[in-house]
């Protein structure tokens, strides 16, 4: 810290990202990524034409990338912003709709960043309790002051909420914005995108970084109301106006077009899920059930900083979660079924050693 | 606007980029971008293998891209931040060393994205009268109340200060930071990033968008003591951790290697912004002393909303901006010399009409 930073930023605690080990030394299950490669249009994409274009600005507006999004969700481009990755998009949109009159409400055990984007931006922050399964207890957000954002399937726990509950949430506080993170929805949730026309209110979130391949590319985008849109907009262009870069948003654009491989990849993974769920229950292991591309994993007789470490020593990265509700567990990302074969063998051996 | 969006937004004026038309129907001239592709090491490093990698988070340290930059101006990898464009690192900068207490000083004529920042982010914002030619009277900034950004040549104008006067600023303004955005700086000013080791108040920041040819990729940088950057990365960790996506940072690190095609692209500009300023000179045009890769010109009997609509008539896109005091300019960013040559002709034309 020099002695320049102001004063309000003494305490801001910053995120930790997951570990990005640079060399491929591990089984990497522990920041969410897909297992697979971009789709091959992707990959056509980017060639070195386009690299060659990188001396020219990007469109700030994004406009065919927009539309290519809005037109697969039946949507219009006016309805869709984006942002490099969906942390921006969530950034501006707590800046756009929070301050110091109308907190952000959100589940006490979900994305890490929620928290830290309020203290960044000096905006109040409410924690709202979970229940004992570690499920969100969304009744207790109908009477909250402030706006929501809820993570669905919930970040770190994978719970998913049924679109109804949703809906009853957007009714109860339709006087502020609801703010749905998707980041997890295509591995078996059901979205609540067609609530849009419905309600102004609502703000979904969505990435390309698990289901669509694509984290390393950092891309994010938010589809809501046209006012809506124009206010995280507002912040983009008053930020980043050129926030997402030319192959971005051009990678983008290929993976949206490429439905088969999206469907192939998505339904990999939640098989790869199921199997593992039940490889690991077999083990004894407790498991929350997950509709996103990770599980949350309790082995009795360790708790998850020790199992994480045990694992890390045997080449596989998982994830250790600080939650107090959630230190007996570590979360596990679904990979392909080989890795899935690996850790299952693993923790059998960290089982027996502990028996 | 929704009805959601904070009151505080109400009269936040975004900034507005320079156009972006996604045709190739101009000469374009508008938005300071080099004329040449990067460099072919970058054409050569973004292949498709570094593609397929897309599917993996990027290091969100970018140790081996600031380790890279680091080297190449002889300082440590602590000595370097990273972002989205060297917009992002700006905005980090601001809202970490001002506050409600502490203005950010701008000279009142120069990148036009300052005051937006403060705007933005709730900041006091103070503007600092230029001289009468246009450049920056820098003895004003000495007992301004805040921290300083300049931009070095300044935005908008070309003007260049002398490290010496960097230098007198950054002991008068010992307890605050005085930041010197060098977007510019590579096309014939002299740097103060030696200064860097001997004042702690210093942060130089840079982009590969104009001198590295990569306005596309999205990529600036931050310079400054190991405190400093320490609190510009406090800033990044709290809103986006993973800013510079993998492909950018490959590019990046390329870019820097390849010093003999950095050198001849920003040597080729000042030859051309040389032989420009003399073609223009010789029509009678009055033009602010650049050492930017833009001009600002002004063509007596039009003013430069005229100018810009009628080069823009002529598939010559030029910048008009709306600072009174450049009402009578217009930007020229310096291209290739035959964008020049077709240019002057343009212009030639334009002044026999209005005689």
């Amino acid at each position: 810290m020099s002695r320049f930073l102001d004063k309000r930023y003494y305490k801001l605690a910053p995120y930790v990202p997951g570990e990005q080990p640079q060399d491929k030394k591990y089984i990497k299950l522990n920041t969410n990524e897909s297992p697979f490669e971009p789709s091959p249009k992707v990959v056509k994409a980017l060639n070195s034409e386009e690299v060659k274009k990188l001396y020219l600005y990007n469109d700030p507006t994004a406009l065919d990338l927009r539309k290519t999004i809005a037109e697969y969700y039946g949507v219009k481009a006016e309805n869709v912003a984006v942002g490099n990755g969906s942390d921006e998009i969530l950034a501006f949109a707590f800046n756009a709709f929070c301050g110091k009159d109308t907190p952000m409400v959100c589940p006490k055990v979900s994305y890490g960043f929620y928290p830290v984007f309020c203290e960044m931006f000096s905006l109040p922050y409410v924690a709202v309790d979970m229940k004992e399964d570690l499920s969100i207890d969304v009744g207790k957000f109908y009477d909250a002051d402030g706006n929501v954002t809820i993570a669905n399937p919930n970040a770190q726990t994978g719970t998913l909420l049924d679109v109804n509950e949703i809906e009853k949430l957007l009714r109860r506080k339709k006087d502020n914005v609801v703010i749905v993170d998707e980041a997890y929805i295509d591995f078996g949730g059901e979205s609540c995108l067609p609530l849009i026309k419905m309600y102004d209110n609502l703000l979904v979130v969505r990435t390309f970084s698990k289901s669509r391949n694509m984290a390393g590319a950092r891309l994010g985008y938010a589809i809501g109301s046209k006012g809506i849109i124009e206010d995280v907009e507002k912040m983009k262009y008053s930020f980043n106006p050129y926030n997402v870069n030319r192959l971005t948003q051009l990678a983008g654009i290929e993976a949206i077009k490429d439905d088969d491989y999206f469907k192939f990849c998505t339904n990999y993974i939640k098989d790869v899920r199921e199997y593992t769920v039940n490889k690991l229950s077999e083990l004894g292991c407790e498991i929350v059930p997950s509709k996103a591309n990770f599980i949350l994993v309790k082995l009795n007789g360790t708790d998850g900083e020790n199992l994480y470490k045990k694992l890390k020593n045997e080449g596989i990265l998982v994830r250790f979660l600080s939650d107090a509700q959630l230190k007996d567990y570590v979360r596990i990302t679904i990979g392909k079924r080989e890795m899935t074969d690996i850790l299952v063998a693993k923790i059998k051996e960290i089982k027996r050693g502990l028996l």
